[in-house]
């Protein structure tokens, strides 16, 4: 059965890995879906795993023109597609050319809703504007577009990594500009929620603005530290722990993607980056001279301004930031152990509110991280100390 | 039954989260160990909590000065400590002022090895070398320090955190200076072997360049970015991913300690924060005028120059970097949920070689994410998806 409040069918432009995984979800929640992308090859692997049928024509020829053609009963497709007539159109085309393809689908297809997923919000909406200032757009026909953004999977890429609950519990944030239609932002959080996800709803510009700071600078930070290591003697990085490993985790993101999003939200980025710029020049002039009066104020400043934003960051589930209680086991690296110790924490009545591994050079042993709420911390000891578990 | 290898008695000077959990993993081990501390409610927590007995006299007063005094027999102690000699002293006080405590060690317990446990080597290496010029320390007493680093720990505090396997699987770090004895390397690799910690043998210096790289600028990085979060709207920050937790986990950590750690290394992380500080402007530059030509290219070139660092991080163990599979698995958020698919893929014969928890905003559900080597990833999907598990 359909899912309501999706006009079907559904059309998928481009099918990566997050085309691929919409078209699977909305398949599988019974929504009828066609995909095409402009490399043949990938199209085929996307309706080879299950995600739409293949579109039934030809989107590389020009749409049909007419900023006119929006009254609803006009037929804007052409070629062999004849009267295909998608009800919304999902743009997941890489960032560099969704703006065109959002635009080419409003006018290709009237009165379909027509949504992009792209990480940058912004940047494609001015596109859309300027597309109705020169006329390739009717006021009606940029009110059909929806600019949103699923924050999940940028670590993997192409189809065949493709999964229906890619989106499950992730944060989906969807733009209601001034103009887009009603009908357009809730089909589109339609979209999001069958999909599994959480929908939040905020302007292009307060959304290029957070992920400036949540997601890119994250990223171009991780880069920078990162790219120190090219020269760094192995033997400096088998000290390497958790902390290196954390901080430089995304540092392993695909250049050519990361180019695309980062120039993209070049303006907020680069506020944010001056701050950071102003911060670092601060510290490299207080370490020049470390014995300086007021040097070590300066530094521990830093930190404590760290800790403070940190602190600011939500816990699991968007709850207020949290501290977990952490009980460490050690556990050997061996099949079964991480699942044996985990038994026992069920058996205890435990809920696991969070779980590492803390991984050394050289011992074939690892620690098993496990945050429980603090008052369990005590029980949760105990209880895994009596079933003979080393606990730290 | 003692350690062989460790002299004996062990005086542990300064109680903290790493003294005392020094003074437990010793006593554990047979070793008898005591305790000094400058704060006599830390020593007797300490002391309460088993690590160690309480070093029977006042360490406050001045040790015997005279640098003759290194003869074997020479009792340096004073007041009521009276025949106390240790075999080792472990200086676990903070950074700031360990060199002096090994000084005042090495003077005041003629024999003794010392050894310190502080995070930056160079300069409590150079105070005691200074020490031996200024006629403070005979070569034959300094001779007898050795600087080590046991790289665990960081994050919490306190002689109430100490646990005895602490330093199980973490590298410890001894330095063998040119006029270090081997008795006293060899009675701090034992003791470093003992805690169940990996020994890595570099010089002052090399181990201070080292951990500038990965461990001083990963912190100063998380720092950077998590002071940028402190005027974040709480809308922007709601949709926080696990790649901003990540970057920024260790920003949560004690300035005071931190301020004491980066003054003393300096040099060595202004020559790293140099090179960071040229690339972060030459991504703004380019940043600046984005559709400038080649500003694409080397925006790219900064990711890649990450791909290319972050590929050098060892993987578990020491073993070189591995690309494991991962395995994603939907798991309710409640008691026993994550032991029930860890025990089905211990029963699938697969070992985790790496877990983690993915959390988002607004659901009660988590992604689990089990690393495992390539070829048993299909294996295990397979089991996980018989047994009704969601993969993703």
């Amino acid at each position: 059965m359909a899912p309501r409040g999706i006009p079907e069918p559904v059309l998928i432009r481009g099918t990566g890995l997050l085309g691929a995984s919409i078209g699977l979800g909305l398949r599988s929640a019974g929504a009828d879906t066609y995909l095409s992308d402009p490399s043949p090859s990938a199209q085929a692997v996307a309706v080879d795993i299950g995600a739409g049928q293949a579109f039934p024509g030809d989107l590389t020829a020009a749409p049909a023109a007419s900023p006119a053609g929006d009254a609803g009963s006009t037929d804007g497709t052409t070629g062999a597609e004849g009267a295909f007539v998608p009800g919304v159109v999902v743009v997941a085309a890489p960032p560099d050319v969704a703006g065109q393809v959002v635009i080419d689908s409003l006018v290709r297809f009237p009165g379909a809703v027509v949504l992009d997923i792209a990480s940058v919000k912004g940047a494609i909406r001015r596109e859309v504007d300027a597309a109705v200032v020169g006329g390739q757009l009717t006021p009606e026909q940029s009110a059909r577009y929806v600019g949103t953004h699923p924050m999940a999977g940028r670590e993997r890429s192409g189809p065949v990594a493709a999964r229906g609950a890619l989106f499950t519990a992730a944060p989906w944030v969807v733009c209601s500009g001034g103009d887009t239609s009603p009908e357009a932002v809730s089909a589109a959080e339609e979209i999001a929620r069958v999909l599994g996800a959480t929908v939040h709803r905020m302007s292009a510009e307060d959304h290029d603005a957070s992920v400036a700071l949540i997601s890119h600078l994250p990223q171009i930070a991780a880069s920078l530290v990162s790219s120190r290591l090219q020269e760094t003697p192995a033997q400096s990085l088998a000290l390497s722990g958790n902390g290196l490993r954390d901080t430089t985790r995304i540092a392993a993101s695909d250049p050519q993607l990361w180019v695309q999003i980062l120039a993209a939200n070049a303006p907020d980025i680069l506020r944010i980056l001056y701050g950071v710029r102003e911060d670092l020049d601060r510290l490299i002039a207080t370490m020049e001279e470390p014995t300086a009066p007021g040097a070590r104020l300066d530094i521990a400043q830093l930190i404590a301004e760290g800790n403070a934003g940190h602190a600011r960051i939500p816990g699991k589930h968007g709850a207020p930031p949290q501290a977990f209680a952490v009980v460490t086991v050690i556990v050997d690296d061996a099949p079964g152990q991480i699942s044996a110790v985990l038994q026992d924490v069920g058996q205890a009545g435990v809920n696991v509110e969070d779980l590492r591994m803390d991984h050394s050079a050289g011992h074939e042993v690892g620690m098993l991280e496990i945050s429980v709420l603090p008052g369990r911390k005590q029980d949760l000891t105990d209880a895994l100390t009596a079933q003979g578990w080393k606990v730290v």
